[in-house]
């Protein structure tokens, strides 16, 4: 914001107007607009300098005003002021303080820096890192490496949960090997859908376009999508089964049950990873944490841990 | 932009000028800016109003001229002039044809559009979607549907490539069924590395930070940091393995060489994980493709699939 904005009286001549603007203007940052203020300074409406030059130079100030202006108040968050100047489409915007007294102006170029800011951090977040304060060539070897550091060894931590499911498992592993084939196409199956689902309705909220009273709206929708996309990767995967089996003999003599518990498996772990993809964005606002935070491979680590599960659930209600 | 622009001749005087802006002002999305051109029509320098309204009336506008402006030319593409606005903190930028001539502004407000309409691009593809034309809620099912599932049909395509790895060791995996328990850590941390390394290229790229030729810069960097990265993981599994061993001898006999295995395997798949994230979108960028194509999911379907070789090569070395 720059405190540099000229501001007229309302009970001034257009005259009166046009010479304090060819005295103050040089300080202004200001474009073609000037700001109209009560007694007290109080904001209460915006001219054009063109409707300066065109009024009668001996006519009154408030003869021209229509006391319909657009403000932004100093204690609006950046996202506000990105928010207003997409809506209005102005270059320049007051700002009064809570009792409506014209402080300054903001200028839009200032905002092309947040939002250019404001994205790379969510894409940042989303790629699974601590937003980096400073351009990527700039950022000093330890700094990359805490920002980095920290979430992959968070992330690795939940995914030593994965051995423990393995470990739970390892029973059925051993009596029906032909399973272990598949975790790896399942889980990140899973992942990837998950992945999808948290982009788009992080992007989303980011933009306003979601609300977090939408979760329901969203979880309706992605529950259509889980369903649909998993039997989609589901069908695959049979004929990929099928097909080996056919080839190769692949999958030994219990090869349609095989298909089924994979089948099954993929459609729900495709499910579960939209649904958490798609949800935990909602969860991490509802808590006042940043829904960007929600990345890509959190949901992933998620979906990998209740994947395997599901996954040999289904294989040892159905195969063993 | 808009071909609404008050464009004065040099050999004017600023009187001339002033009733020029008068006039005509009325049509102009312009600020405070006049454009002079010569007489055929070329732009030659910008002024703000507020030195003609500083101006002696009667001298002629050559005198206030400096000869210095920035200009866009028609067949410059949104990008450049996102990045033009960004450098010169402008609110509005005239337009030239390619021999010069003004032909209109273009206004920061229609630039804010531009901006975060390809930061969503960029979003959804490192999401692992097709960019979608409408905002997440008023995509239609159908073409949402196309979107995703376009995608995750590609990426499942290729981790099918994981069966066949799972099934070229399935001698070595039935000698030592240990070996499967860490299976989803493994490709997963390889996954989230690279996932890590490729949101901030594809993000310094956009931005314009890093360029083509910065390829090796980037690469050393990326395997400092995946060495690191990889050794702490290493590290963390190695004790988990310790752990497990000394409370439940949960990992048999060979505990030591497993552990050497993971750790080994760990550190590489970390290091290939950074590799691949980065180097990726250079080669997208390289080939035309949009980097942001090199969707985290897209590096985690390559790591998984070489991790698994990487580790069950490791181990076929070690262990068996």
């Amino acid at each position: 914001m720059t405190p540099y904005v000229l501001a007229i009286g309302q009970g001034w001549t257009v005259q009166q107007a046009l010479d304090h603007v060819r005295r103050h203007g040089e300080d202004s940052e200001t474009l073609n607009v000037v700001y109209v203020v009560d007694e007290s300074g109080k904001l209460i409406d915006d001219l054009r300098i063109r409707q300066l030059l065109l009024g009668d130079p001996g006519s009154s100030i408030a003869g021209l005003m229509d006391g319909l202006f657009v403000a932004l108040r100093a204690q609006d968050d950046q996202e506000e002021a990105v928010r207003v100047f997409s809506e209005y489409d102005r270059v320049a915007i007051p700002v009064t303080d809570s009792k409506g007294m014209l402080l300054g102006i903001v200028t839009v170029d200032d905002v092309l820096d947040v939002i250019e800011e404001e994205a790379t951090e969510d894409i940042q977040k989303i790629g699974g890192t601590q937003a980096l304060d400073h351009p990527y060539m700039q950022t000093g070897y330890l700094q990359m490496l805490r920002s980095r550091a920290s979430w992959l060894v968070l992330l690795f931590l939940g995914q030593l949960l994965t051995l423990d499911a393995m470990r739970f498992f390892s029973d059925q592993i051993e009596r029906a090997i032909v399973l272990v084939l598949f975790v790896p196409l399942i889980i990140s199956s899973g992942g990837n859908s998950g992945s999808q689902a948290a982009t788009l309705v992080i992007r989303a909220m980011a933009l306003d376009e979601v609300s977090l009273g939408d979760w329901w709206k969203v979880m309706r929708r992605e529950i259509v999508f889980g369903v649909t996309l998993g039997l989609v990767l589901a069908s695959l995967g049979f004929l990929r089964i099928l097909l080996g089996q056919s080839l190769a003999d692949a999958f030994g003599n219990q090869w349609s049950r095989v298909g089924l518990v994979v089948g099954l498996s993929l459609t729900g772990v495709v499910l579960l990873g939209v649904i958490v993809g798609s949800m935990l964005p909602f969860l991490l606002r509802r808590l006042n944490f940043d829904p960007a935070a929600s990345s890509t491979p959190f949901v992933a680590t998620i979906v990998d841990v209740t994947g395997l599960v599901l996954y040999f659930g289904i294989a040892a209600a159905i195969l063993l």
